[in-house]
């Protein structure tokens, strides 16, 4: 691939910016966590895996020069973004591995665990890919929404690895990609993707995904997850709820896919995960063109939760779980 | 209310462009039924009801200076839009009208019948309103989905026309309102509407609505119809139908409003109503802003079919139908 998404090289993070893709590829090389913390917020970072490994650096950083600086940099990423767990599980992995042992408490140290959470994410990747693919025969037509990629991982993605794979498996006929608004991850970030891959797809606004299934044009719906709880209520981008109704409507198999790192053993529902909600400018506002009037009142929460019983089954790294669900 | 959408004087037809709206205010004179034309394939003019009405007063400008132009004017106002059946009805009413007799053969005869279309609307709006009314109780929270107001019509609108008068009945109490990718129609013509009126809405991107539905924040879904069939199968814009499998799903009634002039009665059900595919760049492109990359591939339909059984009632300006279907 000639573009890539997080690389650490020379004691230095380098990322793409994408608020700025597809028209730019812009990658931005920094020591600053502050820096990182920011481009999470401002979700020039994005996809929950890769947030996790992008704080994991940013962690790492925080202690190259002054190792007091450790407690700050970990509540500063803390609190970057609440609905992904994979952020919240790789800082608490390495405050653990921190605080543990006096030996662990220097910059090369902390930096390798955070070099091997990137390399673990990787082969993740290519293991829920592989798990995946064997759901699936030849001539698939398989939607997805949202960006779940290179550029939402360390790796070559979760839902979309999984599309790659079958790709490469000579399994896949079409994919339907969701455009995901209100900031366009799917219509900017995957089309990015799938073009370069060469897969045949087309971009929809997210209204269209119910149409095609009535039409009979999707045979799986394949997405990511931004937390998933222990009964398999899943948290992930707004409109994968209304997407799985859709897909239980139609009879359409509806699976999740992401690491093991994105399951949240802490909590028991899905009523229990923030959502997060954002500024109504990502809606009203689209590459600081304004769209709606002065004063308009809006609402943008980030995410929504799936409950389990319309999740036709959970690929992980590990396994394909079915429910009801029991990710020990 | 300080603003219009159609208003016929002096033998000019004046028009808000509202692809321009909320941002600027524009209003468009012109006696070209060319113009009118062109105003309703760019959507300068839209909405079921209010594309009938311009292609009326349209085919009467058609024949002012010269009587020989109204088969071109006909067939070129024919081609505009091919999902809303109540351009259809008006063409072919005008149609039928100006061959029945000599005597209607002349621009005044014409116009009179064209400003006979527009005043029918006011008043079919006005019942549809008190229809819709009947059907809610005080602190009522609505959803509805695209612009069906004054901007949709020749008076006060369809489903939000209810919307307005339940306001006034004090029935309301909140609206949400899909902004309706990919134009925007919700985000910047709905919420104009609201605004002005002063009723307490926000405007959420099309997926929210299920999230929404899942909090029990919406007693009832609200909409209009640019087509309804023999069976009540309806054709709108596209989410519609998304929206009635999760209003189904959520057991929140689902309501189409609009005047019987968009019953198609040729039809017998939805599968045979035409839907029409637009262009690429409504998606890709904002305000003239690219959003995607170069070569992205976009499948855009304007509308989508919601089979009857998903419907829970059809108000018109004579009744409130309930299934099974029969409009007679």
């Amino acid at each position: 691939m000639d573009y890539f998404n997080l690389k650490f090289d020379n004691g230095k993070l380098t990322f793409i910016n994408q608020t700025k893709l597809p028209i730019v590829e812009e990658y931005v090389t920094t020591e600053s966590y502050e820096r990182i913390a920011e481009a999470i917020e401002k979700l020039e970072i994005r996809g929950a895996p890769a947030i996790g490994i992008a704080a994991g650096y940013a962690l790492a950083l925080s202690i190259k020069n002054n190792i007091n600086d450790f407690n700050n940099a970990y509540n500063r990423l803390l609190r970057t973004r609440p609905t992904a767990v994979n952020l919240f599980f790789v800082l608490n992995f390495l405050k653990n591995y921190f605080e543990t042992s006096k030996g662990n408490q220097n910059y090369s140290s902390l930096l390798n665990k955070a070099i091997e959470i990137h390399n673990d994410d990787i082969s993740q990747c290519e293991a829920i890919a592989r798990n995946g693919a064997k759901l699936f025969n030849s001539g698939s037509k398989i939607l997805t929404h949202c960006n779940t990629g290179l550029l939402a991982t360390g790796g070559i993605g979760t839902a979309l690895g999984i599309i790659h794979e079958m790709y490469k498996q000579n399994k896949l006929d079409f994919v339907y990609a969701c455009e995901a608004r209100p900031l366009f991850q799917g219509l900017r970030l995957t089309s990015f993707e799938l073009s370069r891959v060469g897969i045949s797809y087309k971009i929809i606004i997210d209204s269209t995904a119910a149409f095609l299934m009535q039409r009979k044009s999707v045979d799986a719906v394949i997405l990511g997850a931004d937390r998933i709880v222990r009964n398999g209520d899943t948290a992930n981008k707004i409109g994968t709820y209304s997407l799985a109704v859709n897909a239980a409507h139609h009879n359409i198999p509806f699976y999740v896919a992401a690491p093991s790192s994105t399951i949240d053993a802490n909590l028991a529902s899905g009523e229990q995960i923030e959502i997060e909600e954002r500024s109504s400018e990502e809606i009203t506002k689209i590459k600081n063109v304004q769209i709606g009037h002065d004063g308009i009142q809006v609402y943008n929460p980030a995410f929504d939760v799936t409950p389990s019983n319309l999740i036709t089954a959970i690929i992980t790294e590990e396994n394909i779980f079915y429910p009801p669900y029991n990710f020990k």
